[in-house]
């Protein structure tokens, strides 16, 4: 496109290297931004600059942490010894919004993705394989995406936990048909793997109430 | 949302106080930021605020521009009579991309709006008249929206203009079927605007050319 103005070109240009915004978007963000008092992007661009310079990361678990050790690893009543690894911070949130587990995190910061170059030495798989070898670890539950990513990263955490001394036990997260889901609308896949994990009667009904 | 981090929830406020961005949204943005260099923040950062501090108005027609006098209203070979009027720089942009016109704009900066609290003295609607009274304008286009808002400001831009010593050619553009669209599609007060406005055929048959 042609702007009238050199400094617009470029705040457009910028803007729309964010994910998910194209030029026509970050043209209309600029654009409100103008409308808008000068404090508020002074105030966008500040706290910008400082979120990504003094951001800090858990030195046991890696998620983002405004301490050197984060909330849920200081949490003394929480099980120590069960370790669930996830992709990212937001993945951390929504296991904990369930209120369910108990068990403390590793963050990978990624998946393994041979298309967006992210190989395992970009990850703290290193960090997680010392974690457990230097601290008793009962049980890894594997809890990334079902995507082929996810997997490719399942397994290969599978091997790396399985060539440790002290090996935990390995588990995964259960895929099966979502709850309020319609079996009609569930892919075969999803499907078979649902029959295949078939879970007690009783302990379903317990977990239902 | 509950963040584990201060920093975190404090960018993703920030992010998310810019239109159709969600809290979500912001999350991913601010996450994705974290895993690019430190160099692409500080240059959306450093760009921001140059872009907000340092864009300045075409003093003409009030459009967005480097120069003081922006490169429409510099262009001799354009219709300095002809006033076309919009709402903001994407109107400009739109009606630029199509070629065929050749007179100049004045960017009102919005339109009247109460439920948004947008009134008259917000708009450059004093700066109009004054560009009226003061310089030889044959003709006024009122090129806003077809809606509500945008009839508003057409009618209270009318009865301005009426008031005024020197009286201007006052239209507004044409509303009736897209080209390429199909009548039985088209909601029944455009086609009957299409109807009442109807155009003689030898002018639509040169139009076509």
């Amino acid at each position: 496109m042609n702007y009238p103005s050199k400094l617009l070109n470029e705040i457009v240009d910028e803007i729309s290297k964010l994910p998910g915004i194209g030029k026509r978007t970050a043209l209309r963000l600029a654009l409100y931004l103008l409308k808008q008092p000068q404090e508020q992007t002074q105030s966008l661009a500040e706290t910008l600059l400082r979120f990504r310079n003094e951001i800090k990361y858990c030195k046991v678990c890696n998620n983002i942490s405004d301490t050197e050790v984060c909330e849920i690893c200081q949490d003394n009543s929480r099980d120590h010894t069960l370790v669930c690894v996830v992709e990212d911070i937001r993945d951390v949130m929504a296991i904990e919004k369930t209120g369910e587990y108990k068990g403390v995190y590793h963050v990978l910061g990624g998946i393994i993705s041979p298309l967006e170059g992210i190989s395992p030495t970009d990850l703290t798989i290193k960090e997680l394989l010392e974690r457990i070898e230097n601290y008793q670890i009962r049980e890894v539950i594997l809890a990334l995406s079902a995507t082929v990513d996810g997997d490719t990263t399942n397994f290969y955490l599978y091997r790396k936990l399985n060539s440790l001394k002290n090996i935990p036990d390995i588990s995964t997260i259960a895929r099966g048909i979502s709850v309020g889901g319609e079996l009609e609308y569930t892919d075969e896949i999803t499907l078979a793997r649902s029959i295949q994990n078939r879970v007690p009667f009783d302990q379903s009904i317990k977990q239902n109430k």
